[in-house]
């Protein structure tokens, strides 16, 4: 089968590899859709980061470089292992695509399996990829979908679900106001949460295509240009008696951004990191102190995915309009990549369909 | 009645003044003791912060410099509001010290009070202060106390009341294990807060002196030297799995001891800054995400006084070790300003009696 595969920085090779097997405990799926996210973006341009190096295996998956890419992934399953008795070929599925330890607590309790030691992704640390035709994924990351949502748009609900965490995070109720700072990929479908969940959103993006994108999708209740508009006047203006937004979503790791939140939210206000920075950020400790904030950082997902799924499931969140492009594995570089580094403010999510069947 | 009054940086002065009244609503205290606060140190050496400039009025209070300052007091009630049946002459109180627009609501689900709009302390921004032989205050703001706990002790229950809020405001329960940056007196207070809720802390502290402190007093399960000992090495080994510290309290207000912190929590962690920083702080904000960090303000209290003080009535904090000193009016700024801003390192608490009658 073809498979895009990572060997070093600025080196992915789409290649013929052996189809991977179905064994014990595990699912076969037919990779429908895969799309590509920035962290896909990052280890091209500036990594590795996540993949383990030649030569320098992934502790869990005994894996490195070359490995199989891609990790934003819906399909149909083509095989089971044969203890598998709760999935069945044929099923639409989506992959919450995990590499843990045998021994973590998976189960529906946990809060923090995402966060165990050496914890790293399928389609970046080993395990296969959706950047391939054929994946074979453990049965507990392997999550049912109906049949009624598209899987172009099932291939959005691994970012969906970052998003859906990080409101999860926020401990917003509906009736409350957010500040979002960034409308990418995860600025967006994080205020397509909020939207499915009542809580009404502020989105702060400099670029006017990216504004336009917002509008285009329907997430933003209000949507702010911060190189022309006073965000943090524009946010009391907008909450009740002028105390500021319940919560903040910084989604772009610049420093600017994080200054407007600190200001922009009430006090007892939360502010959720869901970038990932590269650099420290600086952070007015008197106003953390001052207003009681609260600064949370959030990263993937963890027992998320059924209420993502759920969301799109019920017609609450729409995942057509942030679908920007659909390609086939041979253009994932010159169309998928460098369309997305290069052209990042009118593509959101360019979906890659690796047996070429979709485009 | 004689008080001490801050006219501006450097300048404080014990003056006559006229007693307060005792109006509708309010409770007259003898002040017995009122405890020297870090807080009115900044202001002489470095303020006015939170006392109003000459000329300029406190928008609450409508006071400005020269004002009566100390916040931390006990005493015994002399006078009552021809309104007020809930307290009676005789009873030994404690003061909450705020000054607050009345329309905020002070119930007792409030968690926000202490930031509503212009608030500041009775003692730094008008309404008298505990440095004067009587007060005049609010009865909302008046905590009636056991006389089991000694006045001088009492003293101690409104810088208690951070250390409770800070331990609030943290989640942690019984069984955790808290790092404490700093054994300063809010340091130790939060310790000894700890300790009564079955939280185990481990106190980093560079001075020797402070550390001693902190073993005399008896708060502190493990305290470790960050100048000589890995903080993180040492937390690490003392939790389970090496997990790290579950809760982080900073109360140092200087970097290394916030970048100790973030590398001695465990993933979920919550980080409390109790300390007023004079600058930004910079945060590992790859950190912050990827361990999904709570990095949580605090200041004051709000509605903690009650618990603080039954934790005093019941026998589980003992406030006697942590009085380092006792002094009239007159030898306010020699013996107690002086001695906590050059020799703060045996010094915790230095308490005045406003009467000369307690020393």
């Amino acid at each position: 089968m073809r498979a895009a595969r990572y060997y070093d920085r600025g080196d992915i090779r789409i290649e013929e590899i052996t189809e991977p097997e179905v064994g014990p405990g595990m699912v076969g799926i037919d990779v429908a859709w895969c799309g590509i996210c920035g962290t896909d973006l990052h280890e091209y341009a500036e990594g590795p980061i996540f993949i383990p190096p030649a030569g320098h295996p992934q502790p869990i998956s005994k894996e490195s470089a070359p490995v199989t890419i891609g990790h934003e992934m819906s399909g149909v399953v083509y095989a089971v292992g044969p203890d598998v008795d709760d999935v069945s070929v044929g099923d639409h599925v989506v992959v919450e695509p995990y590499i843990l330890y045998d021994d973590v607590d998976t189960g529906p309790a946990s809060h923090d399996y995402h966060l165990s030691a050496d914890m790293n992704f399928i389609g970046l640390g080993g395990c296969g990829g959706g950047l391939a035709e054929k994946i074979s994924v453990k049965r507990r990351w392997v999550h049912p979908i109906s049949s009624s949502i598209p899987l172009d748009q099932a291939a959005l609900i691994e970012p969906l679900s970052v998003g859906y965490h990080a409101v999860e995070r926020s401990g917003a109720q509906a009736g409350a106001v957010a500040l979002i700072t960034g409308a990418g990929p995860i600025g967006l479908l994080t205020a397509a949460v909020c939207k499915a969940r009542g809580i009404t959103t502020i989105i702060s993006e400099p670029s006017s295509m990216r504004r336009q994108k917002a509008l285009d999708a329907g997430v933003g209740d209000h949507i702010v240009d911060p190189t022309s508009e006073d965000v943090v006047a524009r946010v009391k203006e907008l909450t009740v008696d002028g105390r500021g937004a319940d919560v903040g979503f910084e989604c772009t790791s610049v420093q600017p951004a994080l200054d407007t939140l600190f200001d922009a939210l009430k006090p007892t206000g939360v502010l959720v990191v869901v970038s990932i920075w590269s650099h420290p950020g600086s952070v007015e400790m008197q106003k953390l102190v001052l207003k009681e904030i609260d600064m949370r950082g959030t990263i993937a997902y963890v027992n998320d995915h059924p209420a993502a799924i759920a969301l799109v499931e019920e017609g609450k969140v729409d995942l057509a309009p942030f679908i920007t492009g659909r390609i086939g594995l041979d253009n994932l570089i010159d169309e998928g990549y460098e369309t997305l580094i290069h052209r990042n403010e009118t593509a959101v999510k360019i979906l890659v369909s690796p047996s070429g069947a979709g485009v």
